[in-house]
């Protein structure tokens, strides 16, 4: 990652104001999580598109430690509406990525916050605060803590895609290409697994699976997983190799071997 | 449930021995979930399935507990011989169900404990020793704890496939005509979901989604979620409505209604 916008004494502010928004958000999502009665309403009014005011108050929540702390900076969330800036930053927010998985109690979804400048993602944070998991990379560092433990990330040296795992959250993954494409990368893995949402990447940048690839994804949904895998030594970009950060389809892979192999067989080539 | 082999007396002796059962196997499993050099073997020398130490040392685990504080009763386990007893009770064990979750890092597999006489399932209890939660029903009790919190469990009262979450762990399901089976549930229902193994069923217990369906599996996978999910309110039974806790194909559902929708439609009438 390149880019000269943040300059180093910002850094520990940062990555500091990355924590205490996924503090906040948390805290205003566990409250909702598992009621019985959660307000889902209907986003886009045709199909299940659940936001709940879970959603709603984390990212009222991670804005308001913005506006605290770095009110410089542009904020783009996928609830509100883009919050422009002069400092040549933008905080990238997802309160809950993973809705449907959220309101089926799962407890795979997590809050995205990433931080970008006009080369890319500098900084990623990926939290799962019903378990207690934070996976966090950017800057020269990439680390995770959970329930029982903590250390640091790193991508595992998977060299060929038959010995390798590959996750998507759908089986349909996108259009009829879309899925044909992921089935051409599928074929050829050891195993697949379905079901995840953000929490897919976080296993990559941990080393436990080696391909994640998905379709129709937002800026919000790709740049945190982009901040914290690349800085665990993965390869995240899109299905024609360009930079992922502005959504759609992604591909992240554990290392550049297995990125190329996975990207020819997404190509069709 | 019916059955008359457990004495009244015995019920807290047996619902004491299948926590320390699940304490025992968590113990067992915790120090190698996620290291990076797993034990995987390869159980039929075709196909991918893992079972790691992790999986031996929680059966044994699991079995030391049964031979110190009831000697008498029977062992039907994944890992090793089944065990004959005297007393007419058997307990049916899965040190780790979703072995392949397991070893991609998934915090949603489970160890799985169930108690059953020549009636059918009496007691059944699914512990996720990572996130530290733990769903347990029989006896007339149906309770979960988890990390943050602890309550009754409950199915709930969703009326209609149109509104119903359905589970299953793999899209392919089972055979051509298993699949085709799960579709026309799938193709009726809200939202649909994979990847969560036994989590599903406790996901159901605990009123958060609405129908499972699964195919091809062994006792030691079923018998624990019908015990947990009969205490909640459920119903599970094999896809013409006959008992399941032998194993193969299964559909859990909250309710009798949506049972009996569900039912209908595996049938294919």
């Amino acid at each position: 990652m390149t880019g000269g916008a943040v300059a180093a004494r910002d850094i520990s502010h940062i990555v500091d104001t990355a924590h205490a928004m996924a503090d906040a958000a948390g805290a205003a999502i566990l409250p909702h999580f598992r009621q019985r009665a959660l307000d889902v309403e209907n986003k886009d009014g045709t199909g299940f598109d659940p936001v709940t005011a879970a959603d709603r108050a984390a990212e009222a929540a991670m804005r308001q430690v913005l506006a605290e702390r770095r009110p410089d900076d542009a904020i783009l969330g996928e609830e509100e509406a883009a919050t422009p800036g002069t400092s040549g930053l933008t905080w990238v927010i997802d309160p809950i990525d993973g809705t449907r998985g959220f309101v089926s109690g799962t407890p795979t979804w997590g809050v995205l916050v990433a931080l970008s400048d006009a080369a890319g993602v500098r900084f990623g944070l990926i939290d799962q605060p019903y378990v207690g998991e934070r996976f966090w990379g950017g800057f020269g560092s990439a680390r995770w803590r959970g329930p029982r433990d903590a250390g640091a990330l790193g991508t595992r040296a998977t060299g060929s895609l038959s010995e390798a795992t590959l996750m998507t959250t759908f089986p349909e993954v996108g259009s009829a290409d879309e899925r044909a494409a992921f089935e051409r990368v599928a074929g050829g893995v050891r195993l697949v697994r379905y079901g995840l949402d953000c929490y897919a990447y976080a296993l990559l940048a941990l080393g436990q699976i080696d391909l994640v690839i998905e379709a129709g994804l937002n800026p919000y949904d790709i740049q945190a997983p982009i901040g914290v895998i690349e800085a665990a030594g993965g390869v995240v970009t899109d299905w024609d190799g360009a930079p992922a950060h502005r959504g759609g389809r992604a591909l992240a892979a554990a290392n550049p071997t297995l990125h190329a192999a996975a990207l020819e067989r997404l190509r069709g080539v």
